[in-house]
């Protein structure tokens, strides 16, 4: 079964190399909340963003459009083990599928200008969603990166 | 630009029928999270599972499968004006990406059972992610929703 998806706008960001965002890394959980870019939703979707500029919080579902081959066992940044692909936010997985949650700084018509980017220039974009109290969970464990976490 | 996707698993829920979602509705924060269901990872991808136990909360990426055409201006359950698709979480959007963070009770092999479904029966999963403390938002404003769950 293959699916088939359009993108509906692209990723302008300061990091233009995969070397850039590494450097910053998954464990560094504010890393990238100061990273400001840009949202552009191409024309033919713009109508969609009506209302959008009441929520403080996007997420937005974007493409890992320069990861070739994906693994199903990779290695964290900074981490010493192999893990389950799904158990990560790495970026070689099936699909190819990225996930943050922006802060929403600014609209100009079918810009949006955000701040928390963590994703490489030229992402194309697949949805953009509102992040609400429903998306905030209580009493969250986080596994393998626990240690990780205490260790840096 | 076409991108081709390949489902990674499919979902197990109680709600065989689109009916049977609505009636619980967007606006109700609490209202899916304690439907049960199962999330099996097809065989090919079991190994990317490794070390996913140690998360309580997972974040899943899937396909609105019976949706039809997308609007870009719908009206969301109980509300009684038309919004920008991006600004809700209307199934009837460009690409009909579902975005849900589900709670796992346990894992058995390549099925996850989890609590918080709020998909339709037989919906593709495109991807899963651990939920971490980067994604839990403070001080969030949420636009139109605000006045409807004041009302409700």
């Amino acid at each position: 079964m293959k699916l088939k998806f359009d993108p509906i706008g692209i990723i302008h960001s300061p990091f233009k190399r995969k070397e850039d965002i590494n450097t910053l890394g998954f464990s560094s959980a504010t890393g990238f909340d100061e990273v400001e870019g840009e949202i552009e939703i191409f024309k033919k979707y713009e109508k969609g963003l009506k209302d959008i500029e009441g929520f403080s919080h996007l997420i937005i579902i974007f493409l890992f459009h320069k990861m070739g081959d994906y693994y199903l066992h990779v290695k964290p940044y900074l981490d010493k083990e192999l893990r389950g692909v799904f158990s990560t936010r790495h970026p070689k997985r099936p699909n190819k599928i990225g996930f943050t949650i922006v802060k929403l700084l600014e609209r100009n018509k079918n810009i949006l200008k955000v701040k928390g980017i963590d994703m490489l220039n030229g992402s194309p974009v697949l949805d953009i969603k509102p992040y609400t109290h429903r998306d905030k969970k209580e009493n969250i464990k986080i596994g393998w990166l626990e240690g990780l976490l205490n260790k840096y």
